[in-house]
């Protein structure tokens, strides 16, 4: 076992092929339908031809893929090596706050120039654009991560980026707008006058400050109207994108056999469920080809509780039930969470493979309140340096419960969690959280959810 | 020749010393006094005694040390670890994008938590402090990188961290001073009614936005006051601070051992001096000793150019004439550059080391328009990803403009520089550039210095 802080990947173990989980899933299709992808209007499975209006074909390809390893393209690696391999890091000083036997490890995503593991994705699907020829793509962003990552892809490959911004974000996080735009791309504040469906929000609302949902469906529509010329991406739910972050656990593996150890359980936050997977699918691999029982943990917000208070059921995938139905937890595509600062985790749904494996018993999930993963990212930036975004706040303090559980205990368990960005770029919602103007988390509550889910798609598959 | 992306170092690979280039210092002592101190009241020679107030002993004793090799400590080493050794880039998508026969090569020192070089002196400085048993440190912020380090830095060895702030910036950058108070700092606008400088100025002018010099003399005073409880830190310029930042050059001279090349130039960008004496002094001594003869470029900012417009004279450090005098290029120390957007880059002075060998000739040095610098980093992210820093980006242009030489003279140079930090928390600068708001730098004028230089103090060393 090697006491190092860092283990360290060169860009020669950069993983040549991504981790498709497809044909490893260990679930029941027909009770599951984790590959079931609904038209919104008919509830009838799409074909590659609707698919194609939005996304490029080899995009399409990987969601329906049933090989194991899929080969990252040398352009996409090319791009991979201006940061990756991140590093996997032993918290040393965090253990020894902690008082606890426990070996804490974090896998490093922060490192990537927009701060977080959204680039991994956004890369492949940039390259997959300048393939077919494309100008460019439209797409949305809620708190600024995904909008960003794609931004600096799209610039990587001289693409136009046509990036709807929710509007309250737009004005409340002006420095995320702001890299977009030094990257090249246009931010819209959404909902506006661009679309068909904002010009419709906005005549019923003029004051709206939009929703996730909305601008979803603006970034949608803006692609189709195109007629070709643009098109769509998504930053989380879908499969290939689930598939391009697990670069992150392939390496994380390489890692561990360089620290000697091997993880008694992984932990990462699940938003749409893509940062989770990356980091967490090759260790479910081990465990299902050879044996491993490391547990694998999904960290979700009280506010935004999916997975632990969701129903596994068929649903929209934006309010305006404009996007694809697929069959997943979800508190309703009509539900609104609270306006916590961890904006990258208020997904009425999750991703349909990680919905499968949490109903089939694979994964664990909790729910953690705000006030503690701010408490726990303040304690993990004290002894480590480093500021976690807030999503990424929750998976620290999952694995500092875990870590304090050993000292009671008295067990040396190996725990390693995803730290998927920094909170460079989050630092008000500390502030709020130093001046205690943050509160409990809030924003769930049954009643609401009932309403949310009441014109659930029926869909007899 | 390794045609890698990056080039990184292990744990085991991190300097053992800093490099004190006190012994080799190649000017002549009587003419240039780099290392003369003199008391701001009586200008003689400070003695330790005197300085002790101020310094930890063990600092004060490096400022003396003809050591060249100076050993770093392990409790440091042991925190440089967390992000350590930092990576050396090479910028191919910027060759390709400049089409330059250069190979263009950066040291990135934002891997740093804090986004900045200034952590490398701030964990020794932190340390030196916790050996001699003080509760904490005074210091001052301008723009904040290097109260974000001493908080951290703080935070890490159980040290209380008082941060004089600029008031400008204390209301413009909040995402600064969270930074800081989320390390457990306390952060106070300056001026102040802390202190009886402070309240001296706020007395003359309550709307007083402060200034650096303002913030230094609060700093210094309320370490004075408080009777060896606390000690002062500055974050530049002083002979120990830039040996604490050779852990830079000498990582790097390691990774252009593993490139297979040598740089024909190194360019910094330089404010007090430090960020530009860590990355090239390893360098110049390769120079003085093994014949090397590497180009070694300082970068400073039009708007207050001291080396290349200043007088190489004895000046105070600060406005309020507390700070000690040394013989260095300086525009007068009643000099107020504009608002420019580097806000590191805005001293009166040079540090004396960096002062003497730019008189000596041993270093060149140029001053870039902010214009050009906001153009280049632009340029820069497009290309790598990575936003630098405003500071950084006058090195980021020098560079770009020798591989454009380069272009133009079809010549293959290797050109290295360090990127001194991101620039994530002064993206309201780039949102300014974009706009077309930023001028062409103005503020300086011979004028303006002949009026900050009047009261310089009269030295006959």
């Amino acid at each position: 076992m090697s006491d190092k802080y860092k283990f360290e990947l060169t860009e020669a173990d950069l993983p040549k092929a991504w981790y498709n989980i497809n044909p490893d899933m260990p679930v029941d299709p027909a009770k599951t339908a984790w590959n079931a992808v609904l038209h919104p209007g008919t509830l009838e499975p799409v074909t590659p031809d609707f698919l194609s209006v939005l996304f490029p074909m080899r995009f399409i390809g990987e969601a329906m893929s049933l090989e194991r390893w899929v080969e990252i393209p040398e352009p996409v690696r090319e791009i991979y090596k201006l940061w990756r391999p991140s590093p996997l890091h032993r918290a040393h000083r965090l253990e020894k706050a902690l008082d606890t036997p426990a070996h804490i490890y974090y896998k490093y995503e922060g490192v990537s120039p927009v701060g977080s593991h959204k680039s991994n994705t956004a890369i492949a699907q940039a390259f997959y654009a300048k393939e077919e020829g494309v100008k460019g793509f439209t797409t949305e962003t809620g708190a600024g991560q995904w909008g960003s990552a794609m931004s600096m892809a799209c610039s990587f490959f001289n693409l136009e980026c046509h990036v709807y911004m929710v509007k309250v974000s737009y004005n409340q996080k002006p420095y995320r707008r702001i890299i977009m735009e030094n990257f090249g791309a246009t931010v819209t504040p959404s909902p506006s006058d661009k679309t068909e469906y904002g010009r419709k929000v906005l005549a019923e609302n003029p004051n709206s400050p939009g929703s996730l949902g909305i601008a979803i469906s603006e970034g949608v529509e803006a692609a189709v109207a195109s007629n070709g010329k643009y098109k769509y991406c998504l930053g989380s739910v879908l499969g290939p994108v689930l598939m391009h972050q697990t670069v992150i656990g392939l390496e994380a593996l390489k890692q561990f056999d360089m620290a000697g150890e091997y993880p008694d359980m992984v932990i990462a936050c699940a938003g749409g469920g893509s940062n989770f997977a990356g980091f967490t699918f090759p260790f479910i691999h081990k465990n299902l080809t050879e044996g491993q029982k490391t547990r694998v943990i999904a960290v979700e917000p009280a506010a935004c509780p999916s997975l632990t208070k969701g129903k596994y059921t068929f649903d929209y995938g934006d309010t305006a039930r404009m996007a694809p139905v697929v069959k997943m937890h979800t508190l309703g595509h009509g539900f609104m969470p609270d306006g916590i600062h961890a904006g990258g985790l208020r997904y009425h749904g999750m991703a349909p493979h990680v919905s499968a494996l949490v109903d089939s018993g694979h994964i664990e999930a909790i729910a953690l309140d705000q006030l503690e993963t701010f408490e726990g990212a303040r304690m993990f930036a004290q002894a480590e340096g480093i500021v976690p975004a807030p999503e990424s706040s929750h998976a620290v303090r999952a694995a500092i419960n875990e870590a304090v559980k050993c000292k009671e205990e008295g067990k040396k368990k190996v725990i390693a969690f995803n730290l998927s960005g920094h909170g460079l770029f989050d630092l008000g919602a500390y502030d709020e959280y130093l001046k205690g103007n943050l509160k409990s988390t809030s924003g769930y509550s049954e009643t609401k959810v009932e309403e949310a889910m009441k014109d659930l798609p029926q869909v007899a598959l």
